[in-house]
């Protein structure tokens, strides 16, 4: 029984590591739906970054609860795309570079700076001086990724 | 990205006195734009949906913390395509059915009930029972509203 209930442990531990360490493939039935959710997370963000850079720029006013409420959608989605590049999902209707696959460690570690430029945003949006900076900063990250990874 | 805002910025300048006449519209340089931004929301949103509903139904191990996670981003979802549904927008590459467009104020109260589900859904998924239960709550406002005017 001890040794039954240790072998069951053993498995569903070993079931949980993989799950830990694969946690990415789990949520899309195929590479086709990990293409599709990734490119809604890019294009929700990019609509709301377009809003902000035209209250930046001046060419909308400025309006501090909608770029609040821009800011937060921004941060929200982009949480979003990084686990969504899942074996498989090099092919098919993509723009991302194949590199982007073999340096999944470097799209991390920008996801990360990106994340941590949102989260800045978020405080920024309610002023058009902070705004006008965090935008800049946030968008140089985009393009940094965009350059190395994304077809142009 | 930053390029592409840029264009998308100069051609929504030039037709800034329609956009304060029409703020609806402010938001997307093309009917095309709008119908993708709002099937971006959704598909975000039904992938997190997916997600609580393989918990809800014990086809996925309840976490709670990951049940949190995707409450919030269907949470903010739900409040993005409603805006989308501009002029111009029920032609072309569209689900929705031209009903919708000539009942908007439906829309908008089906958008408002569903927003108070996912608010509700936020609070209740931190337990595998109450979250259950919203997202059954949550689930049936999204059918009830595809019914209508989703093209099946």
């Amino acid at each position: 029984m001890i040794a039954r209930t240790g072998i069951r442990l053993g498995a569903a531990a070993l079931v949980t590591g993989m799950l830990l360490a694969a946690p990415a493939t789990a949520q899309f039935a195929k590479p086709e739906a990990a293409i599709k959710y990734r490119q809604s997370a890019f294009t929700v963000m990019g609509n709301h970054m377009g809003r902000l850079a035209a209250m930046a720029r001046g060419d909308r006013p400025f309006d501090a609860a909608a770029a609040q409420n821009s800011a937060r959608i921004i941060d929200t989605m982009a949480r979003l795309p990084w686990e969504a590049f899942v074996p498989g999902s090099d092919q098919g209707k993509t723009d991302a570079e194949p590199e982007l696959f073999d340096n999944l460690a470097d799209v991390r570690r920008l996801a990360d700076r990106l994340n941590a430029e949102t989260t800045k945003l978020v405080s920024a949006s309610g002023n058009l001086d902070t705004l006008r900076n965090q935008v800049d900063a946030t968008g140089a990250v985009c393009k940094s990724c965009h350059q190395k990874y994304r077809k142009m």
